[in-house]
């Protein structure tokens, strides 16, 4: 049965990613850009470790339940306020008059939201025994296939990409934008003559300004976030849900607590403190505060800025791969016309018509080869928040590449 | 769909449970003893509470991996050590050469055993496209049914009472051991003339001295703890599984990192931070500390015996209840006769065929009926570890209901 799942290799790896093992091999060892790791980051929390220290007591968090009087009732209303906080000052997302409902990272409220959908599904046209269609165009995050068909549910399947969706079937469209991996903006995207009816989720984890221009405050009946591709606290499991819709959240509500009975009162405790140290930082600069330390949004977009301008550049002076490029656009919150710096880079192979191969034989480095994402192997997708070590090896075994094919 | 699943009545009521009124109502008000919250212990943790405290800094955890060498690559090695440490000083599980994984509760665990157990099966009998039957010898825990069958898989499904199951196709059973809700103890039900090929997960979450005695260490395939039911921290969501062979390990870990992609890694370091707290009281008590405080699972013992004396007393005085009697046995841990104290009471109603109902009409109090156990209505389950109001409230409309038989 495992054998019917889309090809996971890096879990066909016995569950394990690929080792990384820069930090004790030689030059040849593998440099790992696969995975979605968001250490870039840590160097803004290492400034700012005490104003974010949580300090946790013996007695704290022994029941399962928060507020009993919320539809999420095993979250903390701390967490509630922090993320309400965080989104009226980016202003990427409405959350007035709308639910919030919490996970063990987006990943299970992703699987909350189409258990919620396929739930609720009304349409004539899919009996109760025809699993919804869910979609999205490729390239499309690579985690989304197998999410959603790791246990062969009924109520839902994945049907691969929505460019391409063309049955008289209820559809559920996974919309993310900014795109997981090749940072395009995206809307939905089957085609409305296909005749079923369709719901959308909009996976909004990289719609911040460290990334990319907030130009609109995004307004969806149901949209993700997760504190991972926020803050780089990956570690702490927390992805949050805006919910329009109060009988979807509680089926949200319903599928978190059949699942894992709430989320780490620990985490969430962590989440909203760093929350609202980020949230704080910005209203005393705005209250003209006298404190130097460089706001949070600013100091990750600076260096999302140095390392995309070095591999642009890197990238520029070879034949062997093609970048995206990126429209600049306004950002309603930092109020200038910016550029975007997406947490991965989609790189175009042109040497190869497998990336993925070549970047491993040329250069031992691992990247997540385009068919995982619906598209083409002249693609792979290389993770930019990875470790400083791991990036400047990756440039430098980059440039080079260049440097050997100058010579032959 | 949702219909088609197992009546879930509190969380029908809009994933919220029942409220939890006391705090502020009048004499009136009811008390729910329907859930499973572990309160009862927080008196000992607040004793505790700077031996247990964690502070955690802001950059710490950002990454999603742990230890790249282990099978449950998310784990923190502080967390496998004090496990492993936890049993070996309690006896009550064979750890050595057997594989740690973690998960999100020890419900989201019994959800990757599913998959890990259903995915591996090799049996001849059970085409790909028949989901595997899971079972449980009635009464018991109300979560596995809905938990089974809430995304309705294609790799198993719910099959209800062990003791009636006589398909001639593969089977998964759950042993609970101590069991939910009667607390007694189990072996493996399945009448082995069914044909089927069988698979085990035994459910130890309430196999700790402070609950039964530690008659052996048990040594099974596949086990389930969780911390929720062991020191009594549910909202940290920490489970996990003792699993012998490895390819089942690796299929757990695959499930956790499909759904939640890991655990708290703030949970993780609060629970080893606890863990090697009670294993370290207990090494020092036994090199001759001259500190007074009172062992943890003695002190949780203790609150535990007087509630069950106290309750057995006012239900020996009425006629309308009776509760499970219990078999002394010898615990290796303590190394007395020991007597048994459930986490939960397994009531019977003598003056009504619906517990819960009558539970409710005369004393306003809310217990979890029978039914959903796949059990008699005239059983109904009661929380021993509630609030130490809520349940001397119980104990006193226990009483009075018994003065006022008497009057009439």
């Amino acid at each position: 049965m495992l054998a019917n799942l889309p090809a996971v290799p890096d879990l066909h790896n016995n569950g394990l990613p690929s080792s990384d093992t820069n930090a004790s091999l030689p030059i040849s060892s593998v440099v790992n850009l696969d995975r979605g790791d968001t250490v870039l980051l840590e160097s803004y929390w290492r400034k700012m470790s005490d104003e974010c220290t949580v300090v946790i007591k013996g007695w704290e968090f022994l029941s399962y339940a928060s507020d009993l009087r919320s539809v999420c009732w095993f979250m903390t209303p701390e967490l509630r306020h922090a993320i309400k906080r965080l989104h009226a000052l980016v202003g990427n997302a409405e959350t007035h008059d709308k639910h919030i409902v919490i996970g063990n990272g987006s990943t299970q409220l992703f699987q909350a939201s189409l258990f919620a959908l396929s739930s609720s599904s009304s349409s004539s046209l899919s009996p109760a025994d025809i699993p919804m269609n869910v979609v999205a165009a490729a390239p499309y995050y690579s985690g989304y296939p197998v999410e959603t068909d790791i246990v062969r549910s009924s109520l839902y399947r994945w049907s691969g990409d929505a460019l391409k969706y063309d049955k008289n079937e209820a559809y559920i469209e996974i919309v993310t934008s900014p795109n997981n991996p090749d940072g395009s903006i995206r809307r939905p995207m089957v085609n409305n003559k296909c005749g079923g009816e369709g719901k959308l989720i909009h996976d909004l984890a990289y719609y911040w300004p460290h990334y990319t221009p907030i130009t609109h405050k995004a307004n969806h009946d149901l949209m993700l976030f997760t504190f991972s591709k926020c803050t780089g606290h990956s570690g702490s499991r927390i992805g949050w849900a805006i919910v329009k819709d109060i009988e979807i959240a509680k089926k949200m509500t319903t599928f978190i607590v059949m699942n894992s009975i709430g989320v780490s009162k620990e985490s969430q405790t962590r989440a909203a403190k760093i929350m609202k140290v980020v949230c704080d930082s910005y209203e005393n600069f705005r209250f003209g505060s006298k404190e130097s330390v460089e706001l949070f949004f600013e100091y990750s977009r600076r260096l999302l800025k140095e390392r995309w301008e070095k591999l642009r550049e890197v990238i520029k002076q070879s034949d062997d791969f093609i970048l995206p490029k990126f429209q600049r656009a306004y950002c309603n919150f930092t109020n200038e016309s910016s550029e975007t710096y997406p947490a991965f880079a989609w790189l175009m192979c042109e040497k190869d018509q497998d990336c993925t191969s070549y970047l491993d034989k040329e250069m031992k480095v691992l990247a997540r080869s385009g068919n995982r994402f619906g598209c083409d192997p002249r693609y792979a997708r290389i993770n930019m928040l990875t470790r400083g070590d791991d990036f400047d090896e990756f440039l430098k075994r980059l440039s080079d590449i260049k440097d050997l094919s100058c010579q032959m």
